[in-house]
């Protein structure tokens, strides 16, 4: 004898998810038909409104709910220093320390031939053309501390060395081979404070 | 600067689901951003379906895709042989293991005077009542061998003594204070094979 389809359904959909194992899945699986209905409803529709209404930033690349993202288009923000990030959490991750006042640029992904991943295949274009449009004095270096993180990092410096006043990269206040994301914040602050200067 | 509403509230509502802290709602929250749309459509309408199809079985107050689940009516199941557990999810424990092939009552609960669930807010009157209806055998108690659990058994001991040929009590092979869920196969194999009597 097997689950219902429909729990079997769901147990399997949410094993989809990254570090969900299959007992997990079960155990949320039950979770929610445990719960009352308008609250299983919630998180159904909740799941349908992000991916609805969370779009990409034209300029920055990051997720927002509108064409421009909150950051962009905030007039206090600085924009003449852009943070350059791999991934749209880094974006949220480096504000939840309220340590950077600048603007991002969000690559969607890092150099890795392993992987195909090529520079043509991130958001460097844009970021060039951002450069172009003038205005920005400083780019801040903010790719992972992986092999990959500093590959692309090694890669922006060649790109845009002498189109820029001043290309940082953030401090080694991580442990080599970490992910941005696992970061506490002191450690980022940390990062960011210490950042060194590629033109030296 | 915060996380654009969409995100938020997805986050917010994973983050209600048992074990799933606010760091894994966030990745969690990610991760479905980063799917495709047909994928987090499809986790979206599992958990919508799941509650809108998913009934508790008019018999054995298990769930079931249908008034009855598959269990009771599945006409090679032993009727006379009742296995009595707290929760529908034991049901599907015990069912992976293969080992029973008798039917089920749930009692979608057990006694706690702590928690304010005294007897009669548990499936024990329609157990009663299952029992009255004549062709009931035996009664397994399998309910946790929580203190609630063993409360339980015990309480239902005294309901049905002598109105059932035989009343048994998994045996102790899982530690004391474990809840059933966590029980490996063997153990939970082990346990049904040297339950013991209570008329003994």
């Amino acid at each position: 004898m097997n689950l219902p389809q429909p729990i079997i359904q769901l147990t399997e959909e949410l094993a989809k998810l990254p570090g969900i194992g299959k007992k997990t899945a079960k155990r949320l699986a039950f979770a929610i038909l445990f719960k009352a209905d308008e609250e299983a409803e919630a998180l159904s529709k909740a799941i349908k409104n992000a991916k609805e209404h969370i779009k990409t930033c034209r300029n920055c690349f990051s997720f927002s709910d509108d064409e421009i993202c909150q950051i962009c288009s905030d007039p206090k923000r600085n924009q003449e220093i852009i943070c350059v990030v791999e991934d749209p959490r880094n974006v949220f991750t480096i504000e939840s320390t309220s340590i950077f006042t600048g603007v991002y640029h969000v690559l969607q992904g890092a150099i890795s031939p392993l992987q195909g991943i090529s520079p043509d295949k991130l958001r460097i274009s844009e970021l060039e053309q951002r450069v172009a449009n003038g205005g920005v004095k400083e780019l801040i270096l903010s790719t992972n501390s992986t092999l990959e993180g500093e590959a692309t990092a090694h890669y922006l410096v060649n790109v845009f060395k002498g189109r820029v006043d001043k290309i940082s990269r953030i401090a080694r206040g991580m442990p080599a081979g970490a992910d941005l994301e696992f970061a506490d914040s002191n450690t980022l602050a940390r990062a960011f404070e210490g950042r060194t200067d590629f033109n030296d």
